[in-house]
């Protein structure tokens, strides 16, 4: 059986993005999946820059349609939050009723990044509900992001794994993605 | 003719979500188009926080599964780039060929963004690309997000509008949304 699985993430903006990715294709491959990288792709030559996201936002959607399942890294990205483009990615595979997986290699949930990121200052809005400094809702659904995306994967049988990368070592550790790969391939070869 | 229209937007997180909601859906009625909006959710009664997760996620995948189109509401949240459900949201429209429309009340774009981030400390790395302090990629393809998102809408005939909000109205303005909202009825409707 022949099972693709396309690997989202903000890897492919790392300094060594080639070699991280390489190391994800290798895992992958061992655990008996095909890999999809959005990192094998070739950046084509275009006239304007907006025409240069066009052509790798068609490649990435072509890599996805070709896959049977994504494992979505989720780890916080520039922020208190999952990388944009790996979210937009798992929806498209959710909405298209593929195996969807994921992982984060930051152990404080959402619940928790939102306290830091408002350094502490949350307390119940007029609504009785938990909000911060701006007012914004606090979520408290014990997901490690927005619900769209833990719901999403969990909604569809899918796992998401929490690890414990060290600090110096969020994009690039791997223990976490080594244990939903072997989550995902026991799932998707039986 | 009847065209159902997904608004989403982190607008629900606000603590005048109701209202600012209502505006939204008022101003999608009157432009001939019938508003399909998260904020109209009951959220159940749930054991735990997880289920209660679960719950919103597949009322929200409901109601996008019934909608004939998405405006997204892509103006940073919590950081430099979008919310992260709405991305999700996007991205599940997009693979389901729904129409897509997008909006930012920030008229800074990904690329000017992404040097506040870094507080321009930014470099060329070994590979001549722009880098940030840590590494990770600088995108510059003249976009207002990550490009899955951008090109998602852009490749599928969709537009996305560039508002330039009062820093203290960035989820409140609606200039932006009335203009992107204009320009999916007259396609939507014709």
């Amino acid at each position: 059986m022949s099972v693709r699985v396309y690997l989202a993430g903000p890897e492919v903006f790392l300094a060594n993005a080639r070699e991280q990715l390489d190391k994800k294709i290798a895992l992958t491959r061992a655990a008996g999946l095909i890999p999809v990288s959005p990192g094998d792709l070739a950046i084509p030559d275009t006239p304007t820059k907006r025409e240069k996201g066009h052509a790798i936002s068609q490649i990435d959607e072509g890599f996805m349609l070709s896959a049977d399942a994504i494992i979505a890294n989720l780890t916080p990205y520039r922020g208190q939050n999952a990388d944009t483009g790996t979210c937009y990615e798992l929806g498209f595979m959710c909405a298209l009723g593929k195996a969807a997986f994921g992982y984060t290699n930051v152990a404080a949930g959402h619940y928790e990044r939102q306290h830091r990121h408002y350094a502490g200052a949350i307390t119940p809005g007029a609504d009785g509900r938990l909000r911060g400094s701006d007012g914004m809702l606090i979520e408290d659904v014990d997901m490690i992001d927005n619900l769209m995306m833990h719901g999403g994967i969990e909604r569809r049988g899918g796992v998401v794994v929490v690890g414990n990368a060290p600090a110096d070592a969020i994009y690039t550790d791997l223990a976490a993605f080594e244990e939903v790969l072997a989550i995902a391939a026991a799932r998707l070869l039986k």
